[in-house]
């Protein structure tokens, strides 16, 4: 249980931006690397692919040590220097993705995910990343942690891609609280516009609540009373509520925050992911299909593959949690390691820039307000 | 108003199977030509392109008679032999986009919308289509037509395309109910098995319950009530009941039959049409994006072509009014010429079939029992 950085103590809400210099980052990223659908080796191996692009960093893994030693041994990524920055801790329990979210609670101590919760808890980690289960993470993460002063229901946001290149929509809830009122939605809008602003540079964000129409009277009774919350929440909170949108509209570049309960965003979420495989799967047998276009596929193979690496949904892979007192992220369950690099980079953005420190204050002040 | 077609009656549900011979499907199909975001030229054209391939079938356009004789002038597609089996018939009433479906009952009289509905349930015409107001097209066509006896409520159905070549997967409710209990679930399921038997012939479908997990504990109290309902449902109805599924399996062939609420449904729909179109366009920048990548889009350009074909969501426009008497086909709001001919194709098979007047006595009989 010792290591390097045995002692180092932080603040709660990470590292400071003045922490950042022309090394890029430093400190520690907490990784609970048991309990995914994903094998514990593709996860070590993510990490050790996220240590390469970020040479300061370093990363805590809580699981069984003796798997995690056997996996980074055997990690095509661990150069010696990578293995260097990566910490084994040994935490034996796990948080299967089954469990519910109660249980969860209840068999919490001495599991992966608790451990690496604790470690950003105690202000020694900036973040914690986890590919396990969403719903006990995001208990374990409310009662650990805290919830910020004011808010009713955490939420986790995702970035989604959209027709603009590097540009992405945020996108919550897609799964925290499967049932949201008028009021939680409305938090949802205040979150998700601070999280554009202080995350992405968004001076004016658009806010968009999704619905099965734009006109006015469509949809559940709760998203026109969460419409007109958002309406009036939006001058003094400084965004731009645009009003209803419809689940199309979110790559269209219409809005930069689409709120929804967190069942809608879920199955909203899911059925792009699919969309985009069963594409992705045509597109391959059609460059099968005949001799003219397995030629055209092979010319045009570095573009597709480009085109593959900018909509990869492994490369936005990571759900933020907003409204948690500090940097949690919910990677995809069955993930690769490219996708849990991704996500772990996604957390050192999040917890290493002070970002959920900050994300923290603004959504105190607002929901103060 | 007079009519080739005048005088001539039909059951309620159409043509009979034995009045379809070599010559393909005979009958009158009713069309709902203005009320559309689509231009009412537009919905002309589709059904000059729809008349081209079913070379026995007519039409009954509703609308404004000047602008639909013009635009019938003006049709690409519009020989002199289709123009001959297309007829207007004036009804200068327009149902809105933006129209509570309260007001469009009101209002009904003389719209387009309500005179293709009446030419169904007075038995002349075997199908209406409309790509007007969904929620004003459900709710006249429920006035209309009536409900099949014992169905609660009516659901729309739509087909998914999977990664099986020629095999959708039936999704409703997307967009008539967007609130349900635990027994219009169920309803969903028997209707849409039903659907899949006397439709596709599938002899054992599979159905599915949306949801954001396939854990049994996941998701919102009301799917588990429902989960309960259909497995009870399942033997004595003859289909296999395979839990709970998320959107990214909708493609997959894991299910003939998924079930969901006409809220989520919808959102599922509209976030897998929104990805589809981000790909393309992602797709056509990319082959664009260099000398060799174009090169290479020119040499797989007949087979990319094909592949856009079979996954164009125009193909399957057109969404089934399950639990009505008579049948009634939503076609997308703002749908293109070839999308509107696709719905025209699905109202041929569900009305003219006969499968309109099987899929009544079978749901009552199912929902009696």
């Amino acid at each position: 249980m010792t290591g390097p950085l045995r002692g180092v103590h932080r603040r709660r809400d990470g590292l400071r931006l003045s922490d950042i210099d022309d090394g890029g980052p430093t400190g520690l990223i907490a990784v609970d690397a048991m309990g995914a659908d994903a094998d514990p080796r593709v996860l070590v191996d993510g990490v050790a692919r996220a240590a390469l692009a970020a040479p300061r960093l370093r990363y805590a893994l809580f699981g069984d040590a003796g798997r995690l030693a056997e996996a980074l041994e055997a990690a095509p990524e661990a150069a010696p220097e990578v293995a260097a920055r990566v910490e084994i801790r040994h935490a034996p329990g796990m948080v299967s993705m089954a469990d519910k979210p109660s249980d969860a609670i209840r068999r919490a101590d001495g599991t992966s995910m608790a451990a690496a919760l604790d470690c950003v808890a105690s202000g020694e980690a900036a973040a914690a990343v986890s590919s396990g289960n969403t719903g006990a993470l995001m208990a374990l993460a409310t009662l650990r942690l805290g919830r910020v002063e004011g808010v009713a229901r955490p939420a986790i946001a995702v970035l989604w891609p959209t027709i603009v290149a590097g540009k992405q929509t945020i996108v919550l809830d897609v799964g925290a609280d499967v049932k949201m009122d008028a009021r939680n939605l409305a938090q949802c809008a205040s979150m998700g516009s601070i999280y554009a602003g202080a995350g992405f540079g968004v001076a004016r964000p658009r806010v968009g609540l999704l619905n099965i129409g734009s006109e006015a009277h469509k949809g559940l009774s709760v998203l026109r009373e969460a419409g007109e919350r958002i309406a009036a929440a939006a001058r003094s909170q400084g965004y731009e509520y645009v009003g209803f949108i419809e689940a199309n509209d979110i790559p269209m570049d219409v809005v930069d925050v689409a709120v929804t309960d967190g069942f809608t965003g879920n199955v909203a979420l899911k059925a792009a992911e699919g969309t985009a495989r069963l594409i992705q799967n045509k597109m391959r047998e059609t460059l099968k299909g005949s001799p003219l276009a397995m030629l055209g596929g092979l010319l045009a193979y570095r573009a597709l593959k480009d085109m593959k690496r900018s909509m990869d949904p492994r490369a936005v892979n990571g759900g933020v949690f907003l409204g948690v007192r500090g940097a949690v992220v919910k990677s995809h369950g069955s993930v690769d390691a490219i996708g849990f690099a991704a996500a772990l980079g996604l957390a050192t953005r999040v917890g290493v820039a002070g970002l959920s420190g900050r994300l923290a204050q603004l959504i105190e002040l607002e929901t103060a307000a």
